[in-house]
């Protein structure tokens, strides 16, 4: 199965998670026998890297999709929902990084790590979740198998560059702008970003939420496979380029201490533990950006509950929270045989 | 009693937060007929505003406080270790912004919202809290009243001006370092500021929290005469100038809902609600900067608890946070006849 070689087309490949998931496909020598650019009409004819080779951008159409094995989508909902059921018509297995199938029934919605065995039944298309959720069910994905998780509560710390590249654009003309005391334009953020936190992160929603918010809700009780997990989530924009933080509270039907936690999450697949505040070790965006695991620390007891502890969790909002998590699914995808390909 | 006038001085008149009591003394017009700038000899001998004055630095020593009436100290745990007991032994009520007396029975810890009346008992010390427990106990303060407090779990979003005119000066010099490409220090915030969240504010401390953490949960219960109160704090610092920003999820004896929160606090004295997420309005550092209620936003429901609400606070943490507060103790004061003064 291994030897196989796969035609993947990359949709949306001059975003800023098309780019990364070029080159994570490239690092991990993901065994492709093409690579094919695909994104809007505005973009043909740009070039995006592919480790050392440079790739012309070509149109995005149904046709473009003949042929292809597997697609990694991230072109935003609209053009998922427009093409993502003519690249599966075609044979491609589609990663898909929007919101456009992630909640649909029948659609897995998939972070290995967590659920890995959803993948098996789909129609040709998997979701890849929101970058928030991905980290945070990592994190919790471990606890809960030990000690039940019942109740959530989350404070976020997101990055710039989850609003894209003109997200990370705007927060550096904006501090150039205010340290050289010049006017600047507010687009992206719905408020100035630079030296500022803005507590709103998507559009308005039911009860006050934002879209954003519920993501973390409905996708960590989907990806998890607990309809009844309680989340009351905060999702605030902070003025850091790149790496989603996360306050996460989280209470267990059972028992948990700290030792079992780091016992736990230190030897969990895909989380690095950084946990001596002493000797100021936590994890930062700082230290994540250009990495793919999940780093968790600041791991503490509630002072007043034995069953339930807060973390901290960091990861790069572009590689685990979207370009790598879609990558380990296409090896996924291609160790079970989910995926077509040729010796 | 209003037409009294005071002897003030201003101890740890050249910090960040000593400067906004000197500030918010002259706005606020406070009855002084004397104003005097103590600080440490290192500091003598620089100049300080009082609106449009200019007060030369004086070496704080015990007997700079003869024939003063009411000191407002932010001089740090130390010195006011040091002075204060001997200022209040000549007759002067002191206004104490460090941690050094908070905790001790029989020093009320005031916030002039919340508990008033814990004023009236002293030994000539009055604790300010922490900027991070203030503008917390403002919000939670009215909606106990009405549903009883049990539970709350906090994540702030604190400001580099928390950490003083240092604090400040770090965040630009290293912005302006990476724009540029150049090498920067790190000393003031435990690691880079600058495009960087640091979950590490104050020393390590019991169970893992820093005592900036440990703050939250003995001051608030303190000043809101709670000692079961729940709190499971994280207290992290972003790159934001001016301004704290809380994400307070809590949990009350009996339901409330959001219209009765906006209700609430839309009349509570110290607030200004900014809540309609649809037109983006919500508390931001941005928009407290100078300025000095608490700010109030994001009210929301647990979705799965008629008891339980999540909030939005922001603050000025040199204002309301810490030199507002004093001033507004002082006021009180004033009123009550707890402080000397002379016609």
């Amino acid at each position: 199965m291994q030897n196989k070689q796969y035609r993947v087309a990359v949709l949306g490949a001059t975003g800023a998670v098309g780019r990364e998931m070029l080159s994570v496909l490239d690092e991990q020598r993901f065994p492709a026998s093409e690579v094919v650019a695909l994104a809007s009409p505005r973009s043909v004819g740009e070039d995006v890297e592919y480790g050392n080779r440079t790739l012309k951008v070509q149109a995005a159409t149904p046709e473009s999709f003949v042929g292809i094995d597997l697609v990694l989508a991230s072109a935003g909902s609209t053009v998922s929902k427009l093409l993502l059921p003519e690249a599966a018509r075609r044979g491609a297995l589609c990663i898909d990084n929007s919101s456009a199938f992630r909640m649909i029934d029948g659609v897995p919605l998939v972070v290995p790590e967590v659920n890995a065995a959803a993948m098996a039944k789909h129609n040709g298309i998997i979701a890849n979740p929101n970058c928030s959720t991905i980290q945070m069910v990592v994190a919790l994905g471990p606890l809960h198998e030990r000690a039940g998780l019942k109740r959530v509560v989350v404070s976020t710390y997101q990055a710039v560059s989850g609003a894209g590249k003109k997200g990370m654009d705007e927060l550096s003309s904006q501090t150039i702008a205010l340290l050289n005391q010049k006017p600047f334009d507010v687009s992206v953020h719905n408020a100035r970003i630079a030296f500022n936190v803005v507590p709103h992160i998507g559009s308005a929603g039911e009860g006050g939420y934002t879209d954003e918010e519920w993501k973390l809700v409905y996708e960590s009780r989907k990806i998890m496979g607990l309809p009844e997990l309680e989340v009351v989530p905060t999702c605030v924009r902070v003025p850091v380029f790149c790496g989603h933080s996360e306050s996460v509270y989280c209470e267990f039907e059972r028992p948990i201490s700290v030792a079992d936690a780091r016992e736990i999450l230190g030897k969990a697949h895909g989380i690095v533990l950084v946990d001596d505040l002493a000797e100021k070790q936590y994890p930062m965006p700082l230290d994540c950006a250009e990495t793919d695991p999940v780093y968790v620390g600041r791991i503490r007891q509630d002072p007043n509950r034995p069953n339930a502890l807060t973390l901290w969790v960091v990861a790069d909002n572009l590689r685990k929270g979207a370009a790598t998590n879609a990558v380990q699914i296409a090896w996924l995808a291609a160790k079970t045989g989910l995926v077509h390909g040729a010796k």
